[in-house]
């Protein structure tokens, strides 16, 4: 009995070390391990996604930073599969594409203004593309977080895809759409790339 | 005996549950929590950073996606303080910027081709500014899982910021500075905004 009793109280120090012990760094570690495990999944299973999780997708793709917190996105959830041909039908028209649970585009009001200008006028919004690529980046990150496979499908600045998609979806003639995200829990066969590359980092100057 | 027994058995179980039973979720909500907690910190404490910290948030960074996989990214360390006044000069040259610990300048080759042609020329990259903006988020949620506080200060497009740091950090011509990130302890007075809005999400068409 006092055997047992001493493996319970190893085990249980074990797992309490193991998860709980340092809180940051073990927060540290599962973010840096999801965004270094994150990959372009092309290829998915059959199995749904929850509106629950597609939900928190989105929570984590509206958490981007925003020069002067103007929010350019918007997003067109797409779960009818009879709309994924025409998505598509510009973008490299993989049939694999189609298999994937749930279809986001990604839009972006490039008119929405920055601040005032002078005259009263609304200046333009310079930098609305950088927001939206780290929105996308949310997305992902979040997608992989779930265990799904996502992949970035460029759609800004090919006008014959934004053309397509903008008629497709209906959008308004100021909201461009961004980019298309394929999610679907992945089929396992595509693995993370190491990409680290130390001459690609210069001290103080170049 | 037997009582304490049990009451190491439940620990145990309790502890193994809410750490290890469910890794995946227990994974998903570091990562979310990581990304709503994210926020653009401006004022910093005057405590140092690792160089094995900064040697992560890199390895973050370069772990983002890329269009054809080109990854156009490099990054300037900055550590040398006596440089930070230059760099911020026309840069809303906000005080409090310089006293972060470091300074990170995430360059793009603009030139670094996607493909070969039918005519053996290179094509230039359209997306180049997009791996950038995902990139950029990665470095800002590594700091983040830190306890490190950031803020993404644009450079490109404006002309003028980019010429100045352009000029101080001695980049080659077909290097552009694309964004200046300020990275040091958090003075923990500034909070993450919740930006979650439903009107923004469309279903199937807009």
């Amino acid at each position: 009995m006092k055997k047992v009793f001493l493996i319970a109280i190893a085990a249980f120090l074990f797992v309490a070390c193991n998860c709980g012990g340092t809180g940051e760094s073990d927060t540290a570690d599962a973010v840096i391990n999801n965004i270094c495990q994150r990959k372009s999944v092309r290829s998915y299973t059959a199995q749904t996604i929850g509106d629950d999780t597609i939900d928190i997708l989105l929570r984590a793709a509206m958490a981007a930073p925003s020069g002067v917190d103007v929010r350019p996105w918007s997003f067109v959830v797409l779960k009818d599969k009879s709309n994924f041909d025409a998505i598509f039908a510009d973008n490299m028209n993989l049939p694999k594409f189609k298999e994937a649970a749930v279809v986001i585009v990604l839009c972006a009001d490039t008119t929405r203004a920055v601040r005032g200008s002078m005259n009263g006028e609304r200046e333009a919004n310079p930098i609305w593309r950088d927001d939206m690529g780290a929105c996308t980046e949310n997305l992902l990150l979040a997608a992989e977080a779930h265990g799904l496979g996502a992949v970035w499908t460029a759609c800004y600045p090919f006008a014959d895809r934004m053309a397509t998609v903008k008629a497709e979806l209906a959008l308004p003639a100021e909201v461009v759409p961004y980019c298309i995200v394929p999610i679907g829990h992945h089929d396992g066969t595509t693995l993370p790339k190491d990409k680290y590359d130390a001459t690609r980092i210069h001290n103080d100057r170049w």
